[in-house]
């Protein structure tokens, strides 16, 4: 049960000190944070809290949103990022996820594009090539901090709005021409479960040493209003999570395995009642696999 | 504007003769048919309505939903798309669009899992394989009425109810071992503008002979309740036509371009209407880039 590490997402309404309690108290061996959670008191209290617990960060969530082309927005980002770079290497994690951002069209996430969106604003690949420019950018600052880079595909679903990083094999892509140990990918099952190149993308993945982490959790039907928290608890939907995490195993990764849900019903569950049931789920169905 | 083709599902409400007669009106060339239309005065009925207006019928959906993994579900699947392939020549298409199904998990479209799915029932590998065998169990009676197998990718978000072929990429390595005159490909822009291997996929569906059809429309945001009928108009979405437009044409595609649209909005208009937006879109967003 040590590399299960509960997603503070998983247990939204949960304050940090309840997280680290409810997830040491479900044998968990580490939580995963986000920036609002660790900004709050600080990323020193942050760490102080964990480490408190017997815990580990497995990784904190989420830099990103790279995808403005004016300079405004571009300086924006990179400072953005910077600050998120420090705050992974105070509160305790070598791995930041990120989160790209969407077209540059896009109105705000989940809506329509803005009215006076031009062609240039749908043109996914300069969106994409300006992502490689940043991530170029903030490589020297997350290295001189010991901390990676960690590109997050983003289900298909999400790429107008979130992240036009669609596919594992295309954040590899991404992270290619930066050390391994500075730029990264996770596996998010949720995400990738369907992609016909999974299999080759996961060992190509493990031997590039890009693995940074492995987040569980389902996709079922029918999708929420919110499609965002459409997320069901590892078994309650159609993921296959003994191949996944077999492949994630051969691939080499021993690393931790974050369950990140996000789903209205299970927001509004007792946050300790959520970590047994994740516990529950990991032991069931994907550690054997590991 | 003779490259035009309405598809009937875009005016879901309208009869085939007031299809025909939008259509005809709106200067298209062609109508894209769904076999239901086709059964209820019969294939011959259907193929003399189209014709008699001067138009051509681009293709027929749907054949498909290959994935059974019982006897008695195979026996079915083969006889019915043994049915649509009859109706395919006889309504006067060579083309017909193939959605080859979803997870045996599933317990129906847009539901979740059966209560009962076991953990076979989630190997997307497995349903992957079958859908090959079923395609190779049809390409002889297809080859024999003059009829090409067009299989379509639909988009991720369907993989686990629907289609387990969810990109362009992964429908030419299925259609790879037959001839390109009995499988081939559909690109459809809702289905696959995301991906990042688009380019270089349609690229080769035009070498290797097999683009079939391409369908249009937009990918807009919220998603609809129901996310199959979550399509828009195009021109109203996130979609770069004048890219994929433009990819298409250098493949060599000359042959229909069909407006698809599932929306409810679109359903309760006029179809007259509908019609000649569809037209005013396509002179605008797409014609200019074939």
């Amino acid at each position: 049960m040590s590399r299960c590490s509960l997603n503070s997402a998983t247990v939204k309404h949960a304050s940090l000190t309840e997280l680290v309690e409810v997830a040491a108290g479900a044998g968990m061996g580490a939580v995963g944070l986000w920036r609002h959670q660790v900004q709050e008191g600080g990323a020193e209290a942050a760490a102080r809290i964990v480490s408190g617990a017997g815990l580990r960060v497995s990784s904190l969530c989420r830099g990103g949103f790279l995808t403005a082309a004016d300079e405004a927005g571009i300086a924006t980002a990179l400072e953005d990022n910077r600050r998120a770079i420090v705050e992974a290497a105070t509160v305790g994690t070598r791995e930041l996820v990120f989160v790209v951002g969407g077209l540059p069209a896009t109105s705000a996430p989940g809506q329509g594009p803005r009215p006076d969106a031009g062609d240039g604003d749908r043109d996914l690949a300069a969106t994409r090539a300006r992502v490689a420019d940043r991530v170029a950018d903030l490589v020297p600052f997350a290295a001189e901090h010991d901390v990676r880079i960690v590109l997050e595909a983003l289900h298909p679903m999400f790429a107008a709005d979130r992240a036009v990083i669609s596919t594992l094999g295309q954040a590899l892509d991404l992270a290619a021409p930066f050390p391994a140990e500075t730029v990264g990918v996770v596996v998010d099952t949720y995400h990738v479960w369907w992609d016909p190149a999974l299999r080759e993308s996961i060992a190509r993945a493990g031997r590039e040493g890009r693995i940074a982490g492995y987040q569980v959790c389902d996709w079922i039907l029918p999708l929420a209003e919110e499609p965002l928290n459409s997320r069901g608890h590892v078994g309650d939907g159609y993921v296959d999570f003994r191949t996944i995490s077999r492949w994630v195993a051969e691939a080499g990764y021993d690393g931790d395995v974050e369950t990140e849900i996000f789903n209205e019903e299970i927001w509004a569950a007792d946050p300790a009642q959520t970590a047994r049931t994740v516990a529950e789920r990991y032991a069931r169905y994907v550690e054997p696999h590991l």
